[in-house]
């Protein structure tokens, strides 16, 4: 039995006051005590200076477009998909993906992701980075439709196939979810047969809901109602689903999201970056929805640090709403942990007993994060990915010290930046 | 002589297409050459798998505020001014601001900035500060007049005195402005005589303007006009001016500042944390102002960062205009860099020779910087202040490899986070 006991650190526990001094004691992997008592164990963490803290959740990624960071930005909408992302997308191999996710899972890995939500293609390869990785993940195949019966068929097959086969494996570590891609792209047909599937199964669906304007008129101008009392009028939402952006809400939009319990997903730097508008996160609150937070994939960000998606949600709010009161510092956190493990079906989110143990151990006792008036707002409004210490996930230690114990950091630079020049190398040969 | 030489860097001059493997040479504080022809010196740094670059240059901030990070978040403006900020401002002593002004350089060398404008009171021991740092600064003592004759002459007369002590010392790397604060905290005519003292003195002016929709309503009450209006009136505005904010701009008003080169200084953090609008920054470009970036102090902030800075009015200015090519990258690094050094009149902001050497090399070979399809996107949009390896400014190493040459890091941050607690202690001890 792998015991460690983690001492004299700052614990922001999620479920109460913060504890000053405090010490966590994770057994396997679960964390079995969160308190001021002394306790024993054969691995010995000293966390002074530090934040001992719940492992944060990015609860929408597309890990493998982790490749395409800085590949094609500050463009019209239509011309970075059509001319940039899907030629791209259209040359991916399932190398590249695994590649592109290890990369991805560095990257979280370094900057305290414990636990991501992840929707994309080739996704055998994609689970077996997430396994390597050591991190914890709800993944999903994505399935486009196009209202193509047939290509919704094989897509659906491959959901299934990859959905079953991988549920609860890699110690379960790895869930897996339906993914339909949006509204807009898939028929209500086949949203209604996701649906079903996903309740035969037992598990949970990932889709994008609402990103842009452009979805919000074209399903106005088809189904004569928007994504949501579509999405309702099937019987499709609950809290299985995890609704992706929302960015173009209506106010009733908003009251049937929290009434049935959907979990909802705010990318606010990938729908500034993309000019898709502004989520209506405060209404969402207010109405007591489930609101997690996630990146979206690296094309449209071009980072998976959490620390800055928690900043950015913070401001974004606050000018929109102008009112500098909108989503303080500690409901921020609570989006980047609680909400998100609550998202993602994880007994994860907050330090106490019988919860999984994904952990972080931020480093405070650097210049930009002194003095120390309160260290909820130095991590929202003034910490890196890249004070993140040690990483900890279902009771292993995947970065100690800045070390990552679980993967070979230099092989998976190396390899993924050579996938990446083969790849754009294809997309090259092709368009010639 | 003291020449150095930075070889095998990605070169971003801001000043034509970038360099691969380019070699930058440095004798005394200048650059004398940019290129790719071997040069000898007697210090090598290698930059393999680095930027090299223009330091950034932060055109607002209130450096000595730095101790008040974290103190008061998440509030309305005016308990977060005067329940907390005013009374801890009203207890603040000269070594506190020392303190703080030197845990800001700190952060800032370490974070890739090499210039700042700065705008606060004990403005002496904020120099000695500035001195002792090796930073470049442009220091103004802040000048509250509240429309008190006497307050505003007592204010005058020490920032006369400080400005003439302190201007073109530490080697050049201080210059001074004078800093009345605004147009409704100050009078009409203790504008003009500022505008009179600096005009003879060949020194330029820092100045908030329009932060708020409060200083409009008020200067629309008061004078029926705003204040870009009033400050034209009195012939305020030129090329030697810092204008912080400009927020609240009408069209004319955009005019107005292009036509009389005034120097804008975006804050697109701070505004967007005390909600105070988001200024009109694409419309001002357009017009051909020249817009500096600023991360204003660090109560408002609460990061000195110019990486977060610039990744976040990048962002801001594409969802705001529903534009995603607005604000590209290299717009962005512009007015980091070229825009901010023109702003405070420094020959630097770009690599060629004939410019002061103020230059940092980031460090690109980070999981979260691969693949490398664009650099100048990663800087903007990917990388943060902690990826910076070495700043230059002045032809001196503050930073070489993480470690900082100019500072006793571990003194600075013992000593201001000390100042920090007396403070609050003194702030607490009057108010029981």
């Amino acid at each position: 039995m792998s015991h460690i006991l983690i001492k004299n650190g700052y614990v922001i526990t999620m479920d109460g006051p913060p504890i000053r001094d405090g010490i966590v004691l994770i057994e396997d992997n679960n964390i079995t005590y969160v308190g001021k008592e002394t306790q024993q164990a054969e691995h010995v963490i000293d966390a002074k200076g530090c934040v001992v803290m719940p492992g944060l959740v990015n609860a929408h990624n597309h890990a493998g477009m982790t490749l395409f960071r800085g590949y094609a930005d500050d463009l019209p909408l239509k011309e970075w998909l059509e001319g940039h992302i899907w030629p791209a997308e259209a040359k991916l191999t399932g190398e590249d993906v695994y590649y592109g996710t290890l990369l991805a899972c560095l990257e979280m890995i370094r900057s305290g992701t414990t636990a991501f939500a992840d929707m994309y293609f080739f996704m055998d390869h994609a689970a077996r980075a997430v396994e390597e990785s050591g991190l914890r993940a709800s993944l999903s195949h994505g399935m486009i439709e196009l209202f193509n019966e047939e290509k919704g068929d094989a897509d659906l097959r491959e959901g299934i196939r990859f959905a079953r086969k991988w549920n609860n494996t890699a110690d379960g570590r790895i869930t897996t979810m339906y993914g339909p891609h949006a509204p807009n792209t898939c028929s209500r047909e086949f949203l209604s047969r996701v649906k079903d599937r996903a309740k035969a199964d037992s598990l949970g669906i990932h889709i994008h809901v609402l990103e842009t304007k452009a979805e919000l008129l074209e399903m106005k101008k088809k189904y004569s109602m928007c994504s949501i009392h579509l999405l309702d009028e099937i019987g499709f939402l609950g809290p299985g689903e995890l609704a992706a952006h929302c960015v173009w809400l209506s106010s009733g939009d908003m009251d049937i999201l929290a009434e049935r319990g959907v979990n909802i997903v705010h990318c606010p730097v990938s729908n500034m970056k993309l000019a898709s508008g502004i989520a209506p996160v405060p209404g969402l609150l207010t109405r007591g929805a489930n609101v997690a937070l996630g990146t979206d994939g690296c094309a449209s960000n071009n980072s998976l640090d959490m620390f800055g998606e928690m900043k950015t949600a913070a401001l974004l709010h606050k000018v929109n709403s102008t009112d500098p009161t909108v989503l303080p510092a500690h409901q921020v956190l609570k989006m980047a942990t609680v909400n998100g493990a609550k998202a993602l079906k994880i007994p994860a989110g907050q330090l106490k007993p019988g919860m999984l143990a994904d952990i972080i151990i931020v480093d405070m006792q650097k210049p930009h994060l002194l003095p120390n008036h309160d260290l909820e707002s130095h991590l929202v409004y003034a910490a890196r990915g890249s004070d993140v210490r040690t990483t900890i996930v279902d009771g292993k230690i995947l970065m100690e010290d800045g070390i990552i114990m679980s993967m070979n950091q230099e092989n998976v630079m190396e390899q993924a930046a050579i996938s990446a020049e083969k790849l754009i190398q294809r997309v090259k040969e092709q368009s010639n």
